[in-house]
């Protein structure tokens, strides 16, 4: 029948969009990574849940895909976006140029957004989103990206900032960007965005090195115009009495 | 009593967020840019709308700021998300030290995230937004944000194609980056998202410069590894069987 990729946003129902609940409502099957599916199931009883491990990705895809091809209404969760390091992409990709099943993405919340929101307003302008995974991604990659996008006076949202294996990923991140941005740069982290446990705290990019940042963060360095405000990270846009 | 931003993704309700509806629904007064207004007018009868032009940015937020402070809940809508591009930031800005009235952030999905659903999954991977409006902001600066988002092989948001003032501004953009990218680089636009008239194109970067952008559109430039999928525009991110 149909595969359904959903991105649901950081986790709680609330962060979900009208359309993202109506498709897990609709799906017969839900599948995802563990962790995700343990987000949406006790919402959902009486589906039937299909889950793999953390990097089994493609293994999760062809499951969804085939279970979509016997005529079944499924649905793929991702957290956040579905697009954004999301699945939808991969699903596609293992489909290829056959239009069976009908494949529908819906968008979710990003982290960028969700975990901004939890900050203040640190994304007002242009900005880049780069995430610290070397997994899939070679690691002089994602140090240009820093570069370009602190010589560019982006806003920077870092997802991934550290995750098994990777431990000093982030400090790595932030000795690249101390070469061409002050330490004294406004940056936040946010931990657990939506779920319980929600923390965000604003810290100089010098502080940001040497922060303890775990799976469930998100990282937001500001711009030159960023600053804090009563206690919020904000970026201005440069809005005036006209 | 308090100011709620929410942001209300691209216009149509099941785009919404649960927590942009109930924001909206528990609002006594909903206070916006008249066009973002007119998209939820109908949906929440009852309610006391203000609304400003085009450009009166400050002084939407300055109204939406005093209604609060006289004890009723106002809601200010916003395009997309309250933050990207948003008036979050401004009404921190506005109510400067003080703690009152108290303001709450509801993100909501940006044309990013919504448009790249409607193409297919173009931002899987790193990705940069860049607006071309340069109202705010100095077309040089928009033009070195190009430049380093392409030489760091991000994906790329373009939002603000085109507007009253600035016919060519794409066409623009484009030459800058021709300048780095090969001609047969993979774009997408998307009109409209989630309203009456969506429309979803696939191009190269060579067609997208003559390409006729209007203010409803969201421009997408693929990095290196984008391709076209059964007509879909997608980044792969490289999962591979493990």
């Amino acid at each position: 029948m149909k595969l359904t990729v959903v991105g649901i946003g950081p986790g709680n129902e609330e962060n979900m969009t009208l359309r993202a609940v109506k498709a897990l409502e609709e799906a017969q099957v839900i599948v995802g990574y563990q962790v995700y599916v343990d987000l949406v199931k006790d919402r959902y009883p009486g589906k039937e849940f299909l889950t793999t491990g953390m990097t089994r990705e493609a293994q999760r895809c062809r499951m969804a895909l085939e279970e979509a091809k016997k005529g079944k209404a499924v649905a793929m969760v991702c957290s956040g976006d579905s697009g954004v390091y999301g699945m939808a992409a991969l699903c596609y990709e293992l489909r290829g140029d056959s239009l069976e099943p009908e494949i529908e993405v819906v968008p979710g919340l990003t982290a960028a957004c969700s975990g901004g929101a939890v900050l203040g307003a640190p994304l007002t302008h242009d900005f880049a989103v780069i995430s610290l995974s070397d997994r899939l991604t070679p690691w002089e990659k994602i140090e240009a990206r820093l570069r370009h996008a602190a010589q560019a006076d982006f806003a920077i949202a870092i997802y991934n900032p550290k995750s098994h294996g990777r431990p000093h990923h982030l400090a790595k991140a932030c000795d690249i960007l101390l070469e061409i941005l002050p330490e004294t740069r406004l940056c936040g982290v946010v931990r657990n965005i939506g779920r319980e446990g929600e923390q965000a705290e604003l810290m100089s990019l010098r502080q940001l090195r040497d922060y303890d940042a775990d799976m469930f963060c998100t990282v937001f360095i500001g711009n030159e115009m960023t600053r804090s405000i009563a206690g919020k990270l904000v970026t201005p846009r440069g809005y005036r009495d006209e």
